[in-house]
């Protein structure tokens, strides 16, 4: 049995290098003995069973390493995973290996089965399951502590000894796909399912939400543009842009829900079973017992979080939002000085000086909130948690609140306190339209160019200007092991939250909010496509079935836009000039209308279903068979024990 | 092998008459014959592999059957329903066959492993579950259809055939369950483990939810107390009760989550896997292929149902809530010749004429919500709805949305076009209290009543008047069989929900409905107990893990009542004193109030989890242990697979 497991490498004949190990430079030999061979040693033994080679480079003074495996292993991985591939009979189903002849596509010799980056997820999840046995610590390195079932490159990560784990690139397909996406001039849907394919699930439903929030935003936008085109002002147009509005953007959220699961169906994720969570790399805490897994691992006490969460977490964040709003009152005494000095003034330059505020405001929001991330990051990781779900949620919680404030406290007061309808369009325009374009600079054009810089400057000093494709594996790597890391889809997921704020929470004032992020939203798209192929590394493919907390989100604003929509139309004097004699009947009727539009937002949220049809009845088919399955193995099992005490009596 | 499933019968050396079979009068002999058949076939012929025999009466024309199983036969059928039990561990895991030496209390010789409301509920689903196979008709009925795979009991009882299938009670555990429950005069929690074990998990869950109801009332009836008795009128007071009011309750029905989760944990629902749906016995169609399953069986068509949904229904019962609101209208003017009447004469005569409207549309309203019930079952079942549960979550709609206008409507009008707060309190407190007694007699003390006349009847003509245990099994039988059915506790919760809606809605204005609700809860527990021992047939015990689609109604009734208090709050003269000049700074303030009650109620909603800590760690662990054992199977079943691959080679 034991030849049939080590026979795994030998049936190997071509290494094709999937993951870059970077050590440090400088790390102890006895570490980087011990490191590989705990990657390369056989499963029974407690190692990875992965193939790794050194990267010979030029003046070798660098320690990276290269990680493949061979096609057998991958086929094991792609089980311990739970990858879901399609059959035969077109269903989805978890792979396994021992049913592999029944997927489509699946040959002993077609290499091509698991697509590139769900061998790069295998292997990174193999690499972050290595675990230490009986070592105390990490060879060489006594400060760095190991217990059983330690994550190894986890502790190599935190003390800093592997600088970085990322996947390579694959020059030929990112060519094609850089073509399909963005290399053609033409209008068309982004090829989803390449883009899936090259950089996994999350970043793919990123892209195709921002592509049909893009859609769905379109009727919003033709509905705006006559209000601008012919400057209607009339009472009934706006109310009927407003209800439209409230009532489509629940109709897209839902719809989302729906083309999400239509999505994630034929990915496989919306199947996968969810892994067992393991703690974060960054958790830390004294050796104790975790009641759960009764494994020993380091153990925090839940109410020293809670302290840590309440009393500092939560005052530090409101000294923010309070920072944040002593902010905006000096905006708006800027925006009087300048009001002020256009009246006294009245030349051209004066009336440009009146825009200055808003556009300055615009760059502090956009530097505060940027000031702020990193303080969110700093305390929610302090707060210690211990799964990184956890972190995740409660540093988007952060983050939501202060970026919320901080972009809408400006316009809520000028709406609300202020009540200068002229002023808000003015500041809702200037804020969105500065807050694009700086993101759009600072999010890929700025990473780009400066990329482009070096990597001239590089191959300047390689004394060669050859074509990206022509590149050997060695300058491959080391070109790549020095482009930025993507961090995930949080800034990305954020702006559009933003975004949809600016339209939906003051739509009736500015409708032209809609085109404006339309336009945008496009050149977004092939900006962020820029991003991911050229100026970061590859992420590793991360499963998922849904935008997870993002989804609650958005929701909540268009709740938030409901009330703040319905008082500005209530605020409107059209609509005040209808009810002349009686302000009491405008705001009952106001909140009659608005409880109304919440209600009926609720109940389509309630009616219509979160998976089409046809989606439902398939995962229903796999439930009903996965319980016929467990009924014949219980009975099976029974029978043979029943049997056995036949024999005895 | 054979041999080992037959002797399941041999083993067993006395019978258990747990669950009686009534069989039309007249049934053909061969129909019977060919049922019993099937009950007592063996597994692997596709029968029950029950035991039944013959119930022998004095004049004999009754088909009566009896139903019993071996002891070894209930532990498999506890396999395949599903059953959690406890271990030796003390964790909840779901029973098997093979390892049933590590549960707790399991020992080959005891019989009380399992309950015998268990027992019976592995019968009925044993029955339920006997499918027919090549048969085309009931023999002796070609009228009656079969086809392979429908459920052979169904379509007895849908034929008319099978009269009805009930569990026996047992005597002895009944009269000790009546004597701790409510046979002492004693303040105290209901023996709800002992209700769980006679009556199963749906019924105990009531109950339970009922006395924690009932406990969670009083603190509202404590305060509201003071309010009669000093007659306090102060708006600040009023202000405070409402507001406590509005969290308490959410507190409470978030509270109930956690309390039913660890209570329902201790009975092993929460872990029980939920079971496929198999169509419910009115369901009807042309056959079809299920998409699903790929049976073949009934189908109607989606579109066909959703045709008379919208079509007939739902303008149904529009008219309903019309004429319900004509209803109300009459009242009122009954109402308003009442006052004229009692202007006119003032005799105590007149002055009691004054309740005499409100008691009269009390009445109506009873009547009318019971008129509806019916037509609601008749429309929702005419529907034709393939699975149980959407037959019931519309039934539920359809009659909460009647019972909620029926009852609450006039209240309403009283409340918010009228603004006569003193008639509002009037009229609340008349509603609730022949709400109240109406529900009490015509649930509990008049079937009662009935049944006891009944009952004595019978023994005159039996000649004998024995004490109750002394029956035999026969005139057991005989007894049970002619008492009423126990049609599920869903007009229990619907009078519970309405009480709350009667407590919560108008709060500010009447503090002592809540005195009367825990009056009321009190005597209704009582009642409700009495019920379910002495009036009704033993129902089957129903595993289940919640309250279901009640915990959403409780829900949203205490959303809307945030709505109407602050209403309420808003429209009192002492609020209104305190903004003399501007109505509608009062209005503003009064909708920010709102505003922010509800905001809060969604986070606390939020921030309270659903499960205590320990539940939820008791629940991660089991989930890990199985993840973990899924693991360990995959990877032997691919290592084998993988060793039969290279012996090939």
């Amino acid at each position: 049995m034991k030849e049939s497991w080590s026979s795994l490498d030998t049936l190997e004949t071509n290494f094709r290098p999937l993951v870059v190990i970077e050590l440090a430079k400088g790390t102890k030999e006895e570490t980087i003995e011990w490191f590989t061979k705990r990657i390369v040693d056989k499963k029974a033994n407690g190692g990875a069973q992965l193939l790794i080679k050194p990267l010979v480079t030029e003046n070798g003074d660098e320690n990276i390493y290269l990680v493949g495996a061979s096609h057998l292993r991958l086929l094991l991985g792609a089980e311990t995973v739970g990858l879901v591939k399609e059959c035969n009979d077109n269903s989805m189903r978890a792979f396994t290996y021992s049913s592999r002849k029944t997927f489509k596509d699946f040959a002993d010799d077609n290499q091509n089965f698991l697509t590139m980056s769900e061998c790069q997820y295998i292997i990174k999840h193999e690499l972050e399951n290595l675990r230490a046995k009986d070592e105390k610590m990490i060879p060489g390195y006594p400060q760095a502590k190991l217990y059983p079932g330690k994550s190894i490159v986890r502790r190599l990560l935190t003390n800093g000894i592997l600088v970085q784990i990322f996947p390579l690139h694959d020059r030929e397909e990112l060519k094609k796909l850089r073509h399909t996406w963005y290399g053609q001039v033409k209008i068309g849907y982004q090829p989803l399912d390449e883009i899936r394919c090259y950089f996994g699930e999350t970043i793919a439903l990123y892209f195709g939400f921002l592509e049909y929030f893009t859609f769905a935003l379109i009727p919003m936008a033709v509905i705006g543009i006559p209000y601008y085109v012919f400057a209607w002002e009339d009472y009934d147009k706006y109310v009927m842009f407003a209800t439209f509005n409230l009532l489509w953007s629940t109709v897209i959220l839902e719809v989302w829900k729906r083309i999400c699961a239509v999505m994630t169906y034929r990915w496989g994720t919306l199947l996968m079973k969810r892994q067992f969570e393991e703690p974060r790399p960054g958790f830390h805490g004294v050796l104790g017992i975790n009641p759960v897994t009764g494994r020993e691992e380091p153990v925090y006490s839940s109410i020293k979080r809670q302290l840590r969460i309440y009393l500092v977490s939560v005052p530090f964040v409101c000294l923010c939002l309070y920072f944040s709003l002593y902010v905006m009152m000096i905006y708006f005494n800027l925006e009087q000085w300048a009001l002020d000095y256009h009246e006294e003034n009245k030349s051209n330059f004066s009336s440009l000086m009146l825009y200055v505020p808003s556009i300055i405001y615009a760059v502090v929001i956009e530097i505060m909130n940027r000031i702020y991330r990193y303080a969110a990051e700093f305390l929610t990781s302090w707060e210690n948690h211990r799964l990184e779900s956890s972190y995740q949620n409660h540093l988007i919680l952060k983050v939501l609140v202060f970026n919320f404030l901080n972009c809408f406290a400006s316009l809520f007061y000028i709406a609300f306190v202020l009540f200068d309808m002229k002023l808000l369009r003015q500041s809702l325009a200037t804020l969105l339209i500065t807050s694009q374009i700086l993101n759009q600079f600072a999010e890929s054009l700025l990473p780009y160019w400066l990329q482009k810089r070096h990597m001239k400057k590089m191959k300047k000093r390689m004394h060669s200007l050859k074509m990206d494709t022509d590149l050997s594996l060695v300058e491959q790597v080391n070109s790549e092991k020095e482009m930025g890391t993507y961090f995930g889809t949080f800034d990305d997921y954020l702006e559009l939250f933003l975004q949809f704020g600016y339209v939906s929470l003051f739509s009736c004032v500015y409708p032209l909010a809609a085109v404006f992020a339309v336009l945008n939203n496009i050149t977004e798209i092939y900006s962020d496509a820029l991003k991911m192929c050229r100026v970061y590394k590859r992420p590793f493919a991360e499963p998922t079935a849904n935008i997870g907390v993002w989804q609650l989100a958005f929701e909540t604003m268009s709740v938030i836009s409901v009330v703040t929509n319905c008082i500005l139309i209530g605020m409107s004097p059209q609509v005040n000039a209808l009810f002349p004699d009686s302000k009491m009947d405008l705001i009952l009727t106001v909140a009659l209308v608005e409880h109304l539009l919440l209600a009926i937002k609720f109940v389509m949220a309630f009616v219509i279903p979160d998976k089409p049809r046809d989606i439902q009845i398939k995962l229903a088919k796999l439930e009903f068979e996965s319980l016929e399955a467990l009924k014949k193995q219980m009975f099976m099992e029974s029978y043979s024990c029943l049997c056995d005490d036949m024999k005895e009596q």
